[in-house]
């Protein structure tokens, strides 16, 4: 492995160009030596769900700690007649030298709590916004539709066959990091293998049948090759009058030069998956290969799996294209990066944005969020506090969509959600391995996330709640038009 | 800019696992002395449409021509334990050395036509599948959206604002330069503009405002950096109480101050853009600012430009953002990579891929591509042809839909559509200008292609017919099974 990073373009100049005018505006008028903070968070889980996953947040730390311009990228921006020398200066020494808070990657999280907080001078922290945002939002939205296809699944394997219809080679190559983040076994994608140690995996393509013309003799020629990875493709021209039947020889053959395949089986990627797939098992095991695997793929997510297996599909696997790596039912994840705090005489002050429409409100201030737990150590709620509040000695919460309500807090243990990842732009611990990340993913989906949030229809909105102290703050700014 | 290239990482390991392992099965089985064919195709147009921009291809010979694998690539495929050491050794002295035919970019393609042909020994074709669809299928994608943008948009400024909701960092990149090809006027992505020459362009975020806390303040501050690219963001407190009429004083202070903007006027990012526009346009006018533009954005896509504009919003620029770079709607172009010939006795004889479902057998062999025009320059239909066939030669045209009817061929001129694009692997043109291909979607868009086959709902389906003798091929191919 490379050194477990596939990326080593300079990526600094992927922004908007607004975000360097602004910090160039900020930057001439000497705003630029106030410190200001920044959170990352959504509004709205995808595809109508009841939780998220965050992932992308080491991606998001390798760009931080190695931002940097190069002559060129000066030398392009001074051909857009913008921007002062004093400025493209400036940008030259550039370096990230801010704090940086975030959940753990692979951290279940709800919408509304800021994921990550930024807290940096001006400039710094207006520049960083559009790559962050790209990272978690495409891993967080990959991650989150895994996670979904993963528990349609249940316990089945799940592997990502996507790279082809991916939103270009980034797409593929994280998006099959964040597919391994949120729970399948492995990718199709070597690259991504290769960079981020996911387990690669893989059949057989219909041109292998069709180059070879005759079904059994192209079926016998991968036995040859691959005793132990032996998927045969079956429905390259019919699959339970041709394709079953072919490899059913060939699995009697192999049993008789005396071959134990550790993985053999079919691969069905057309035609009624369901149907097809009881009559291939019953095929085989007439044919006493109760251990042959069928794999199915072709246009498959959580919905056509949760299908199949009502109908009594027999399947071993799923090979998952591009309803997984395009999230193709709903390809926007729409986290957003808002500022919450800008200093003055020395102190953060708190800034909101007011909208019309309530839940385009803002959680103003620098905060801490926490997450409750019942006895059983299932995860009841988050919780919104002031940075310098402590939690244990807070009395109650206040659900500010329910205000009436008092929630007693010694009910519930807690966990700090936030952990400071930069400081002065510098790791403040070691990157995270992969595996790390997904077992945590694995971990909260399995023993703290309620069944009701995982389900598909209408799943139980976690509860966002407050402290007194901040909610107070909230209204009190609201109350003053936000300004 | 750096040569126009944005991309110099080593992107062969890009496939999947499978490419890999059938072609070490073909060069152990010393099959890979034998050419093959591939087309590259597409079965359907994206969000029900009528046509396709063809996009990707100047990546696509990027990576053919710098395809090979390193030292690292090499010990990561040994540490599979799939691989001979003989196929690791042709690994190590691959380059790419196939025959590649293509569309040239940026011509409007239908489908089931072959838009890229490569014919290489078999072990070549095999293993570059995955890059070329991902490439293809993501910049068709967004350059197909983009032009169904543009069109809706009827002569008005589109620009690219989605990055930060890109699928990453390519997504948001190649994704921009797809937007520009299929028509946008620019983007926000700096990168973009350095790699690619797009024009940049951008107003100011929320956060500005937010900053200085003080909306008629933040204002004329920006004015003050930005007096010629002064769009002024109306919407953080109250569009028309609040933002249009912070804005029209800034514009009087700068025409007392006799400060002539080349641009300037407000932009609307919430709320509903008819209304909030049309108020606004009545408010700059009657303050004299009739050359003050109304940018909007949020959420925009085809549909929601069409719908504005009937209701007579007052509108001079789109800034679109998730639903173009994610193409929304419709996230997946799902062109693919089928064997059509193989070498045999030195001859290439055609394969097809049968199937239950009419639409998914292919169209085998070798085979040229024409489109018809009549005697307007209106594309009328698409032909297939035998590889060696002399178009004009040819009597009738088949429709293999409706094989009674026979279409004369004398009213027709034709333009042979696939052009030699490599030869043995190097490049036989210089790369296109990205200025030259977007002006072929433009051309092309506005000349050739029936607004029957642009409208949204129902369009038009342009016709792929066929010459008799292809037909024919074909049909004698079917009958025998495909085989």
């Amino acid at each position: 492995m490379k050194n477990n990073i596939y990326d080593k373009r300079n990526l600094s100049m992927m922004m908007d160009l607004y975000e360097l005018t602004m910090a160039q505006g900020y930057f001439l008028g000497e705003d630029n030596r106030r410190r200001v903070a920044f959170d990352v968070f959504y509004r709205r889980n995808p595809d109508g769900g009841g939780f998220a996953v965050f992932a992308g947040l080491e991606q998001v730390l390798q760009y931080l700690t190695g931002m940097h311009f190069e002559d060129a990228d000066i030398e392009y921006l001074r051909s857009l007649n913008l921007f002062d020398e004093r400025f493209l200066a400036y940008l030259r020494d550039f370096r990230f030298t801010g704090d940086v808070y975030a959940f753990p990657e692979g951290t279940v999280m709800y919408p509304n709590e800021p994921v990550i907080t930024i807290v940096a001078d001006l400039v710094q922290a207006q520049v960083v916004e559009t790559e962050i945002l790209a990272q978690v939002n495409h891993q967080s939205l990959i991650a989150t539709k895994a996670a979904r296809i993963v528990y349609a699944a249940k316990g089945r394997a799940v592997s990502d066959f996507g790279a082809r219809r991916a939103h270009n080679n980034d797409a593929a190559i994280y998006g099959a990091r964040a597919c391994y983040i949120g729970g399948v076994n492995g990718t199709a994608t070597v690259s991504a293998g290769e960079y981020f140690g996911i387990p690669v995996g893989g059949t057989m393509a219909h041109s292998w049948v069709m180059f070879y013309g005759d079904e059994l003799e192209s079926f016998r020629k991968f036995a040859r090759v691959y005793p132990d990875n032996c998927i045969l493709l079956a429905d390259t021209y019919n699959v339970l009058k041709s394709g079953v039947p072919n490899a059913i020889t060939v699995f009697r053959e192999m049993k008789e030069q005396g071959i134990q395949s550790k993985n053999y089986g079919i691969r069905l990627d057309s035609g009624d998956l369901a149907y097809l797939s009881i009559e291939a098992r019953k095929m085989l095991n007439a044919a006493g290969f109760t251990d042959a695997k069928i794999v199915v793929s072709n246009s498959l997510d959580e919905f056509t799996i949760r299908s199949l297996l009502q109908q009594g599909a027999q399947i071993d696997s799923f090979g998952i294209g591009e309803r997984m790596i395009t999230a193709r039912s709903e390809p926007v994840f729409g986290a957003v990066y808002k500022l919450c705090a800008v200093e003055e005489d020395g102190e953060m002050k708190p800034r909101i944005k007011i909208s019309e429409n309530i839940e385009k409100v803002t959680n103003p201030g620098l905060k801490e969020v926490y997450r409750a737990y019942d006895e059983n150590g299932h995860s009841v709620a988050d919780i919104i506090a002031k940075k310098d509040e402590d939690i244990a000695a807070v009395p109650y919460l206040v659900d500010p969509g329910k205000i009436w309500k008092k929630y007693d807090t010694a009910q519930f243990s807690f966990r700090k959600l936030q952990e400071m990842q930069l400081s002065g732009g510098e790791r403040v611990h070691p990157a995270e391995d992969l595996q790390t990340i997904r077992a945590r993913v694995r971990a909260q989906m399995d023993r703290e996330v309620w069944d009701e949030e995982k389900r598909f229809e209408n799943p139980h909105g976690h509860y966002l709640d407050m402290t007194p102290a901040y909610y107070e703050m909230k209204m009190n700014l609201l109350s003053a038009g936000g300004r």
